[in-house]
């Protein structure tokens, strides 16, 4: 696809990704926009200018907080508007190339939350992290638990803190056993960590009862969001057994504000890995359901040198989205329009592409060295933790932006 | 309180009372409405009899699905308009009494979900329930882990699929592994469980980082209303390690459909057991938090009797609400009104006011015995479950009507 827009070579926002988010400037509320190069293209107005008129849906839907309602509209509305729009953004006559207010430089708007997450669950899906983590905490000989390779083993988060890119955080306070103590106080927490996860976002509806094969499983995912899932390791490890994470986890998890559809990622499809034992009929699947998604993960101490410590991909993923979605709904539980599900850490196999502080540095043993000369063992107050992602394959390119996120100190 | 209103001396919803829910009729949509005797009051027809005039809200605030934009307005308008109501019902002058529309039989009306619900937290504060559980899954020397008398323990769960009383459930089907196998099967729970719970709902808004102290937290606290937390113990054991309970949960959760507020509670405050070790600080609390109330659940076979198989109380409990709500804020993780805070199974001392088959039946070793002459060990299909509360201090009662859902086959 050739666009008369002017785009970088290095754009995540490329005429390939057309990726949706919710902005806002400081002359018009929250609307529904399209990444494209360093711009926003505003589907309100570029509702106005009647690019949409064939599909049958009121402008409303674009002037709206979230972007729930638009993804209610299904795929064969969602993917066509996705279109439409890479075709005007193509065509030398569009009326787009001559409108003076549907582009605003995305460094003047403000990005907000892009879905209203009703129900979050994040996975434990990578077979490096779970086994970095079993090997630390538990018997290295027997790292993986006996059910982790027969179900994607998932657990609840909390929706209400999950927030967009660029909202800061305080450190969490909490419940923390010290070494070799035998009663709990109550004090920040020593071991705030990142977790390098995406999320996917439902983009249909089901009923209490009801089950979603893996075969249909895409048909309920509309995109991908990077994900960090903040974690306080001395929180979660006095807490977590028996009922697992909670006050560890849910204290906040950013995510990049623009949603990269299922459909922008096609190209990236790969095969993911052999799963030994065989899975039971319900989470078997075919075709390729991993993607290909470049990530890496930076450190930024205050007012200093960014420095990138790992270095991961998306397609390590053993359990896919589709085995996930399966899985979840194998009970009847029903999912709604704007559900996040999250990965889980994506860990690689060599230690520079570990997904959280926990591993990389080894529970602390191994501090992470920083370009500014520093180490780190978990985050300090007023590091800033970044994350992207992007797919390339040939001349095409997807990104997903980053989401960035500076810790605080504790309130 | 003397009122001009019909209501049977045994009623759960009296005038001392006055809980609200959401109701239709054939002829009306979804709509707020109190429960009084065997009516509802419609809140809308009310409105309309100028009743609440001297409160400054629109009439559109009773016209919703939910409570949630009622609950926001705050207890400084929420209470009036219960107390007026209670002065209506006692002025024997009042516009209600000479209204045709605005009292409803119940058993004309249907029921809905009272609040949409954001997140869903699941506590464990029962001692006697956790240390059941913990004689007979893990050391019954140590029945209770270490953390248990230091954090009101608790997990996330699914909100999409709490559903009101009356909404029958399908069994969930589960990965499980069966004793002295070493790989798991895909097939309906054998050990489908109630948990003889109370939830509560939130009333107030946070944002990310704030916290809420046990002092302030009963004004975050709108009502409450019975809870049955289903559970699938097979699918629970396999699955619940390390990350908690997943799908042994999500497939549903039932609730009763009349929230009875905090103010109506009032009166059977009464000192909760005493916690020792002390707690930390921000978990410490002044005065009467636990509450008076009393519990039963009984199951009814197909067209058969019914068997009351639990008498408990929620005075029982270990932690209070105000004790989980600061806890569970302490970190900084905000709270939305119509979030749903569940107490956790609620058992006694005695065998016979255990809260789930589990203990009931020891896990199956000792099935209980139904009127019919049946026994169970945990519920079977067609099995009707049936939870019931009610406080009642001199001539002064209150109730929460019930929660009821049938087991059906798996679909």
């Amino acid at each position: 696809m050739k666009t008369w827009f002017k785009i970088s070579d290095n754009s995540d926002f490329t005429i390939y990704n057309i990726p949706f988010g919710i902005f806002s400037t400081p002359t018009s509320k929250k609307r529904i926009g399209i990444a494209i190069g360093e711009s926003i293209l505003d589907l309100a107005v570029a509702y106005d200018l009647g690019i949409f008129k064939r599909l049958n849906f009121p402008k409303s839907v674009f002037e709206a907080n979230f972007l729930n309602d638009f993804i209610s509209l299904g795929k064969s509305i969602t993917n066509k508007v996705r279109i439409i729009i890479q075709e005007e953004l193509c065509n030398e006559n569009s009326v787009l190339k001559t409108s003076k207010e549907a582009f605003i430089l995305q460094n003047e708007a403000e990005m907000h939350l892009p879905v209203q997450v009703g129900d979050y669950t994040d996975f434990y899906s990578s077979i490096e992290h779970a086994t970095n983590v079993g090997m630390m905490f538990r018997d290295p000989e027997n790292a993986l638990l006996p059910n982790w390779k027969h179900i994607p083993v998932g657990y609840h988060g909390r929706a209400s803190s999950i927030m967009v890119s660029g909202k800061n955080i305080h450190r969490p306070k909490g419940q923390v056993l010290k070494p070799s103590e035998t009663l709990p106080v109550f004090e920040p927490s020593t071991r705030v960590d990142f977790e390098l996860e995406m999320g996917f976002i439902i983009g249909g509806q089901t009923e209490v009862g009801d089950s979603i094969s893996t075969k249909k499983a895409e048909d309920y995912i509309f995109g991908k969001v990077l994900f960090n899932d903040w974690s306080a390791r001395d929180i979660q490890k006095w807490e977590y057994v028996p009922l697992g994470p909670f006050l560890a986890k849910n204290f906040a998890s950013s995510i990049s504000p623009w949603v990269v559809t299922l459909e922008a990622l096609e190209p990236f499809r790969i095969a993911g890995p052999e799963q030994t034992p065989k899975v039971l009929p319900h989470l078997e699947y075919n075709g390729f359901k991993n993607f290909d998604i470049n990530l890496e993960v930076s450190i930024t101490p205050n007012n200093t040198d960014e420095t990138i410590v790992s270095k991961s991909n998306f397609k390590y993923m053993y359990w896919n989205m589709s085995q996930q979605l399966a899985h979840h709904t194998s009970n009847g539980c029903n999912v709604n329009v704007g559900d996040m599900l999250a990965s889980g850490t994506i860990s690689g196999k060599s230690k520079d592409s570990y997904g959280s502080m926990l591993e990389l540095s080894w529970a602390g043993k191994n501090p992470v060295k920083l370009n500014n000369g520093e180490e780190r063992k978990f985050i300090e107050d007023y590091d800033t933790v970044i994350m992207r992602g992007y797919c390339k394959k040939d001349e095409i390119r997807v990104g997903f932006g980053e989401v960035k996120a500076q810790i605080l100190p504790s309130k």
